[in-house]
């Protein structure tokens, strides 16, 4: 278990380097019989594919995905789905001249450290590359989570840098490079252009959603639905923060306040976030992450060398000035994974058949 | 895989209800040969027991833990530690008018529709009392690491509403009800007296910290070091949000700013909160949780009951009115147990001989 | 993952030595809403009992089984279940002498080597007094297996030294204290009371059997139906041996005799001993184990002590001259362990649902 | 946890079907460091690779193996290694005429009844052509365990149907293709001949071993070192029994004989088979599994179809009439992948440093 698994029934073990000959995954566990195409998963490949702005990172990669396994005639078997993403835009020379050296807020140093070895070709294995594995598995486990239960996930840029984004519309997302929820991101244009333009990069904030999720998934104690979504978050390359439902304004909040009401049209609030006790209620499950600024800029830094001499350090290559901005798709398969997980948990120990009274409606609100 | 074992190689595995005849745990794969008596444990059980305060619940329970297994002439043999605490201060019948209702921002309403079947007394499984266990590990856990590396785990509270508490000291903590780092407490008194007299209640936020955490402690991709830090932070009761070093305020710093430079010396700042690419660095582990007011309050609250009638709750029982005041030992001893598990899950890899170069100081700022 | 959890969804964590105060398990996993009581777990514990007949150790443990947690109101609620059963009947003076020095055929030199500490008292934790908690755990596994799928669970002695012991009647079992299928035990009482008089000590075969057991349930690869009951045979002290159906007969068979046909009325024969590809069949589970001859006795042993030191040893204290005679209702356990494990997880990947064509009969022979 | 994985520390994920596009695997927790080269692993694939002998099956895979990741300049970085083979020579019309149809003694019918669904063409998941990327990984933990510690692997036909076959030396095992240890094979070729005419298949057995294991590997209850090792030789296709050390001829001795004695010079038998307690002796590992002759025969056989409906199935396709010959190294990867993990539990909790007295030597006998 050195941690490159995630779940416990709908399991995904990651691999690959940014720089390797591939990168994919195995997913061990899906249920057998649902219709399954390369086609599905490439979708959300798609959505998270660098190259496709100005905006994020140059590199030019298809992220074609092939099946190796666990499908027979365009249905999931029960057996492993082997999936592989072949690189084929690596330029490793970009990176010689910081082979000796640690990049600061990288894991360059951290890696060399404790394997005292280090890829160091485009951050090897730490690199946000590897995200496009945990995206293919996302796309599996989203697909049955919607003919099976309805589920739906969503999520969307609400801050990047200084710039709050307000919430008009789910509409918006697709239609703009930033998966901001609003018709005209003209602000943000230009907020990146100049931030790229001066070798900076910068931070963002983004909420997922997932509605349609039935009551009664997660474990009551250590893995609570609400503590393996963090556990993924935050697990996401550059995330430095997870709130659930209100966050960290629950601090302020009184009690007569947070707790959601229950009527019987549904919750009067979600505060929770659409997690009680560790366990779904049936309102929508709500997150939301703080995401550093990219560590690969231009501009030069002070840093040491693997030989504990000062060295300074520019990161050439070609890197998303905002990590945050490809964060939307890649947030929506971490909380897919996630329940996903925990459905199959739930059925485990409870089965399919529906227990206590009827599910009350999610939310008189949304 | 039910959801209450934590760790991979450090395993916890936690039982008990609030109301039952007895809570506890088995830790699994403690290293052989460490000195252990009860008193070890006893203290941090202390820390975190209820009654000590006004401003806490007036259970009164001793919390007495007794070592079962795994401890053979005052040291530990490798085998399985089972440490068991009675339940001594049970009131069950204050329960007897919720138990058809379901209580507002409690888990009353997610574990009937997952179980089917419900314990009320004092929230069941759902108690923040199943800390308890969790604590009484953690000090195996803290003990272990100090012995062996000289870590050092501390936390305070830094907010309790709308107040905000400076940090003058660590070593104000003990010396109060709050965990709070300042002198003088009078203003968080006052403001307690007044919330619990209008009988409701209010969030918090708490900050914990590690140093002497060795470089090296993470795994790279999912199982980061900070993923499984807000894993078990977030499946902490009543916790809502978790941030790791500079948190949120990451969204709005520039790359300039927040990657910490690296120096001969050591690093000049550590907005990672001690985490590089999943992987500790060697500085301190900076961690702060967003904790929500209790639910459990005397008002009146719309809710439902079992039938799916709407009905009116009022929580009776002795409550905690900030959960947040006993978080900061509980805090302490979850992020002791993920520093462990990783420590073991360091060592099955990489082996007990240092990697790399020599570690750098952790800070030349702490 | 230190080895004392067995399960991957009906977890059972187990915990205490022969000698300490207590020893018991942690089951997590078990589904909520059936009727549970300590009653329900005493009946395979006394069955397991020493003390019971002169054939068997005369320490004289009343193996009383108390539930901590995860039964309300006489329903499992979901949650942990945990068991303990207090040591009352110690004698570890017994142990005194050979504290320093390693029995033959025991785990004293390993555990020695392993922890470079041990607990000398009964063999501490590697007693075969802590399979009492695997029968514990086993008896809750058992009932549900029962009431959900009407599996049933038989073990029964094929052979003890040079005696086979032919199969008459699974009537006679409970009827004598070698849990043989015959109905007259004269020979074998013999046989035992004159090895007793000899100091000497001699091993056996038991036969388990599992029917009724639902097809479908194993999973493909390592984790096979009958890979886990090896694992969890030979797990069992003793155990040196494991056959699953034919056996190592299967070694000398024809595939044209050994591959079993099917009809509309089912099985022909049962040489997979109900286990095809990994994954239950319907028929019969058939299982048969090989255990060795006690290493605990009286008749002087060379070995060497702490030291390195040549030393001769006597075991005094009170042992099973056949450690086979107890080991039925402990292999009925482990069996239905396993069973209960993949009935889970085949109901996380498959659902409750049927698929496929009605299962055929089991067999058209039995 | 669909049972693909294998190994708690040393993962191996195991994917694909036997005619699907590739097969392969993912190992994850290889220490880094290590030289690895893809001729390392090909050397165990080419001495289990079909083709080789007119006594196996014809299908012609070079099963060439491809390192996707995991390896950075020729050494292990610490991160998963995904190993790549595909298929080249699959023939999936042969199957065509079974498609609907159960084949005795395989796992056709449990596949459909398990998954409602199922991959006919030979054999899918259920193929003995998964063994190969096991195999793979073997040869990474061989290397490993070989390096650091000195461990050396080996196995051996014993038993082909009735023909016992005496043991001469290792020295003779890698010159016939029977893996056995005997200069003259001229008995089994022509006993292989005669069955292979008449269109039938024969079981084995196989003798394996590990020599140079270190002493204290292993763990005490559930995941005793014999009882992993059972659960992978159980696990391997076609296997039904499984012997340790004096494995089932433990029945018939007494305590005076089996107890293996120590002395100051080592052990003076072993009938414990290395293991006792659950932990490595030092000792050799002894394991010996009974194979079942091949399913596939091309000799008619009764059966039903996917409608319940009587057949007669006679398989074609290219299959080895013994599949206990190429068992050998397959073995050998199984019991290394078991020795390895172990190995790196118990540097885990216990450390890399030896405790207790220096370890004796395996054997004054061996």
């Amino acid at each position: 278990m050195s941690g490159n698994t995630l779940g416990t029934l709908f399991c995904v073990t990651n691999f690959g380097e940014s720089h390797g000959p591939a990168i994919g995954c195995v997913i061990d566990g899906c249920p057998p019989g649902m219709a399954l195409t390369e086609a599905d998963i490439q979708l959300d490949l798609d959505r998270r594919r660098p190259g496709t702005s100005r905006h994020v990172t140059q590199r030019n990669e298809s992220d074609s995905v092939e099946i190796l396994s666990g499908v027979y005639e365009g249905r999931t078997t029960g057996t492993p789905i082997a999936l592989l993403i072949r690189n084929t835009d690596q330029r490793s020379k970009d990176y010689t001249n910081i082979a000796q050296s640690f990049r600061p807020g990288h894991a360059d140093y951290t890696y060399f450290q404790k394997y005292g070895i280090r890829d160091p070709r485009g951050g090897g294995r730490s690199s946000a590359r590897l995200t496009a594995p945990t995206v293919a598995a996302g796309a599996v486990a989203k697909k049955w989570l919607k003919e099976k239960h309805g589920v739906e996930f969503r999520a969307c840029m609400t801050q990047i840098g200084e710039l709050e984004i307000p919430f008009e519309s789910w509409e918006h997302v697709p239609h703009n490079p930033f998966f901001a929820p609003v018709a005209d991101v003209q602000a943000y244009e230009d907020y990146m252009d100049r931030l790229r333009k001066s070798g900076d990069s910068i931070g963002a904030k983004v909420r997922v959603q997932a509605s349609g999720v039935p009551v009664g998934l997660g474990e009551p104690l250590y893995d609570k639905l609400d503590a393996d979504i963090a556990h993924v978050m935050m697990g996401l390359n550059a995330v430095k923060a997870v709130e659930i439902g209100a966050g960290f304004d629950s601090v302020t909040q009184r009690g007569t306040t947070h707790g959601d009401s229950l009527t019987t049209r549904g919750f009067e609030t979600n505060n929770a976030g659409g997690v009680l006790g560790g366990i779904s209620s049936g309102q929508d499950i709500e997150v939301s992450i703080g995401i550093k600024p990219t560590s690969s800029i231009i501009s030069p830094r002070h840093s040491i060398n693997t030989l504990g001499e000062s060295v300074e350090v520019i990161t050439k290559g070609r890197h998303d000035p905002c990590v945050g901005i490809r964060a939307a798709p890649i947030a929506e398969a971490l909380l897919a994974l996630v329940i996903m997980d925990h459905a199959l948990r739930h059925r485990a120990q409870c089965g399919d058949v529906e227990s206590g009274l009827a599910p009350i409606p999610a939310s008189i609100q949304s």
